[in-house]
């Protein structure tokens, strides 16, 4: 029978390296992106080109207007302002409250109806440390809940969680992805969502540093000059 | 400090008796309704009056579009018709894929940002057997997730999830919520979603022999002759 999988797509560099993992695995990929009010709704554009590219057989971009109701992030809340001054160990404020939860649930939901045994999504513990739900013991801990509380789990076909980018550095990721011709010209990452990416957000300065840590240049252009491999292509 | 509960309120009998429960122990309520596509909209309009009942500080209803977009569930799916035969073991047709599982992830980010230390959700382990999501041991998991995979957890203060009804039957479930003073008269729980419950399906079937054998008289009116008990009042 067909190996079905839904992939959780967001447009960023990791849910793309994610869809041409499980493409590259032979899944017939099911695409779900998620429309929570984001600022860097530009991401959904680039959700959406990845997706055709990977000739996905269904994509759904599922809106939950409810996390930007409720607020409490920067990521949805225009009150809270994005930070530009690097990287901490805390909790950041982009930080959507339960994201992971909540989309790892609406996935299971998904996975259930299609009849499909998997869901990748792209959470890194490393890179992203400050967010409790990319942490392993989190999904660990939700892939225990969804094996219980889903048709599929309690007759005995769990939908499985796959989590290839959980232990890989973002130049990990980033050399695991030009081996497999993931389109990063697609995709988008930056947090304050303009045309063009801004290069100092928290987001910006990981992928920047993957790629330069990579030996690559990324091919997305960026507002600041990036000093980018002299090696790099 | 002020205490503070999430109660997933659906309108219907038993997250109503909820509501009850959670305002007795002196929560102050912030509600929680989904709109999911469900054919029982009805349900939400007496959601809304039994929040204001109990004047809960804040009444959420937040629209679940994507369960209804997926299909899979006589609930959500018109093409699949509603079982009014009475009830079986099986996993039944109206069952919502993975439906607490996203109830208690949605209630989880919503807890976060208010900062309540509770989730209040009706589910019920002995009526609704066929539910895998309504079993203790996906309650259990599930709140492993939340702790997991919350900023509350992570820091110590973690997101009980309050199960009050999960081994009533729903005779001791109706008794409970008569002491308590809980307004049954505003609730509906039909599955068929008419201005007037019909008595048949399998949720008015549970209903009515709920009041039946607690003794008392369902204040709801019936589109089909019941007979109450004598001593009902």
């Amino acid at each position: 029978m067909e190996k079905r999988a839904v992939v959780i797509l967001s447009g960023g560099l990791d849910s793309t390296t994610c869809m041409g993992i499980a493409a590259a695995e032979g899944y017939a990929l099911y695409a779900l992106t998620f429309d929570y009010g984001q600022r860097h709704r530009i991401e959904i554009e680039a959700a959406k080109r990845v997706a055709e590219h990977y000739r996905a057989r269904e994509h759904r971009i599922a809106r939950l207007d409810f996390l930007r109701a409720i607020g409490g992030s920067a990521l949805t809340d225009p009150s809270i302002p994005v930070p530009t001054h690097g990287l901490s160990d805390e909790i950041p404020v982009t930080y959507v409250p339960a994201r992971n939860l909540l989309f790892l649930a609406l996935a299971a939901a998904y996975a259930e109806v299609k009849e499909a045994e998997a869901i990748f999504i792209g959470v890194n513990a490393l890179d992203y440390s400050g967010y409790p739900d990319c942490r392993p013991a989190f999904i660990e801990a939700m892939q225990e809940a969804i094996r219980r509380g889903t048709k599929a789990g309690v007759e005995g076909r769990p939908i499985a969680i796959h989590t290839p980018l959980l232990h890989m550095s973002k130049a990990e990721i980033i050399r695991t992805g030009i081996k497999l011709g993931v389109p990063y010209h697609l995709t988008t990452s930056c947090y304050q969502g303009g045309d063009v990416a801004c290069g100092v957000c928290d987001s910006c300065r990981l992928r920047i540093k993957g790629f330069q840590e990579a030996g690559a240049r990324d091919p997305i252009p960026y507002a600041v000059p990036i000093a980018w491999p002299d090696s790099a292509r």
